[in-house]
């Protein structure tokens, strides 16, 4: 029995499933084990030097003080510019928000959006923490099954059974976790028609952007025309800059005041040094670094894509876009995923997902491996997998 | 008339009066005009030496990827380990949470207990954002008026009244934004019991903790019997980080898997950085230091009190006994506060914040005192201020 003063919302808050593992794998590796990480959604990479400097720098200069809950007018304006020059797109500075990571940008942007009450359309799987975002603003998460069926995006009659007059949203993401699916500009702009038509908005995760393989970048969700677009992003994933918790959302004008009103109130603002240092980030030469790492990525996956295909796991037909996740169905080994997930720790040390931290939509099916780490370890952990199921 | 698909809750959060203020102020200072900042809720010094030095340290060493939910161990480890110094208290150090500042210590704490339709007791005057925090997990701020006849503190019969089966907590501060009012052992242990009595749970906000100018330091509520006190605390104010984002909670046991899971969805982590950097906060160089800002502000706040008394403020029979505020009842001048405001701003360049930023109980007949500049500064508005008065 839980206590009685705990609120019925956070009791309902489910643990990730793959904190059970991470601890699991802790514990093999303090008996002397070598756990191979395929769980960890962090690339191995340190901060690009560039931007380490930068913070550096800011040290030395005691920028220890508040910045404005908007976050730093220099790196609102740097971030416009980066839309300016990656994608051609004149973006208003006062349109972007500085957010202590990708999470603060969607406490602010949930905040102005959903009233109690108010739906918000999910995809199932998905990031996991978003529906418990929208809860703990005492919205409903609704979810709509994505699969390969789907192209991993939301079927419009799918959509616009979901849609109605108590939806404020719809949350994608491109490249997706865990699928990394990427959505084209007219997939995009057919959804934003069908959620503006219906009066609501449709927000655009992309903290996954840069990281995507294809010949082409992916489009930004900010080149759909309307007022009725919301783009959450960070420096976590492309920029590598995880622990400084550092991202940023981009708002249309009818949201500037609340989200702002809202900033104020929820997290008063970024870290001060983090801001800073990710001034560095849209340098040349941190670009090159970036440049550079996105193709180490891009073979890790290929070599990953290619090493559980060939060991018979359902991959698909071509290699996800984007992001740094295969996310593979197991239906034919005969377990589900948690349990898969769990033999796979405990008897070949190799730490991945259950597809049950990504929603319910056929997620005992699947897994997740992420790709961060390097070549030789995914190869290693391919070896050991297919011994597993050899043995 | 608002957008409707902004969120009812988000539009009524109102926005800090003092924002207006300073962006007047900007505009001032763009004309030329010397404006003095009595205004502002972070004091001027840099954060100290050493907590720099260890950032640079952290920096140079690469530690920027994810910590854990709940923070560094080493750092959960170091503040248990402070209350013991400090206040021989034995603290486990699980029940320590590193947070993205008091807010996101807030953010996980009110989640935990605040469900739709539940109650948060709330002093008037208090820190602004409680409110807006409360109502945005779908809970109802109720407010309790204090003031100089009730010692600054909620009062017994009132808080009786108010109790009832829907309330969730009690939220007070020691000490208190923006009157400086300090709680002793008794007047909370009498909260605390009376609290737990109606089955809920004490938060004491405990960020101006150390910035204490009587003979003993004020204790704290973690000091107090039973499972029913949270504290939040924070490294910005008397540690002088403010710009790093950091403070943390410490829940009773049976709040301990839920704020867990709460970190791990809405927030991941506080910054890593930030940290390794505050692991220096509790060495001796940096007490010391923080010891003479301590003597410093002490100073201030006598220059100040002194100096509107003077000048026919009533600011109370003795000086506040910590935070860097002092909350000065203006009834006499015939204006109410944020006209005061404003015409101080206007003709005087002086910033100050009105009473109407922290409530509604006798608010307009207030307004906020910062002693957050040196005493020359402070002597130099006290001036300023008599001549517009005299004039």
């Amino acid at each position: 029995m839980s206590d009685s003063r705990l609120s019925s919302v956070a009791l309902d808050v489910e643990p990730f499933r793959v904190m059970a593992l991470l601890a699991r794998g802790k514990a093999l590796e303090a008996q002397g084990h070598r756990v191979l990480h395929l769980e960890i959604g962090e690339p191995d990479f340190p901060t690009p030097e560039p931007v380490v400097e930068a913070g550096q720098r800011a040290l030395a200069a005691g920028l220890t003080h508040y910045t404005p809950a908007a976050g730093l007018p220099a790196l609102r304006e740097a971030i416009a510019q980066d839309y300016r020059q990656r994608y051609g797109l004149e973006l208003d500075p006062r349109r972007v928000f500085v957010t202590p990571g990708a999470s603060g940008a969607l406490q602010v942007v949930l905040g102005a959006l959903v009233a109690p009450g108010r739906e918000v359309l999910l995809t199932d799987p998905g990031y996991p923490c978003n529906r418990q975002f929208v809860r703990l603003h005492g919205g409903v998460p609704v979810s709509i099954a994505v699969d390969a069926s789907t192209n991993g995006q939301p079927d419009a009659q799918d959509l616009a059974r979901h849609l109605g007059p108590r939806c404020a949203a719809l949350l994608i993401a491109s490249p997706a976790n865990p699928t990394g699916a990427g959505l084209g500009l007219e997939a995009l702009e057919r959804l934003r028609r069908q959620v503006s038509e219906a009066g609501a908005v449709l927000i655009v995760d992309e903290i996954y952007q840069g990281l995507e393989y294809g010949d082409a970048p992916l489009p930004t969700a900010l080149s759909l025309p309307g007022d009725s677009v919301v783009v959450i992003n960070s420096f976590s994933k492309f920029y590598g800059m995880t622990g400084w918790r550092l991202g940023w959302a981009v708002v249309p004008d009818f949201m500037i005041d609340t989200v702002e009103r809202l900033a104020q109130n929820v997290y008063l603002a970024a870290s001060t040094l983090s801001q800073h240092a990710a001034l560095a980030a849209f340098a040349p030469q941190t670009r090159a670094i970036l440049a550079a790492r996105r193709q180490e990525l891009r073979a890790r996956r290929d070599v990953l894509w290619q090493g559980l295909r060939d060991l018979g796991f359902d991959v698909g037909t071509a290699p996800p876009q984007g992001a740094f996740y295969i996310y593979a169905n197991i239906a034919r080994f005969g377990l589900d995923g948690e349990t898969l997930s769990e033999r796979l720790l405990e008897e070949a040390y190799v730490a991945i997902t259950p597809g049950s931290d990504f929603g319910v939509h056929r997620a005992r099916e699947h897994v997740r491996f992420a790709y961060t780490q390097p070549i030789p370890v995914l190869e290693y952990a391919l070896q050991r997998i297919a011994r597993w199921l050899g043995g």
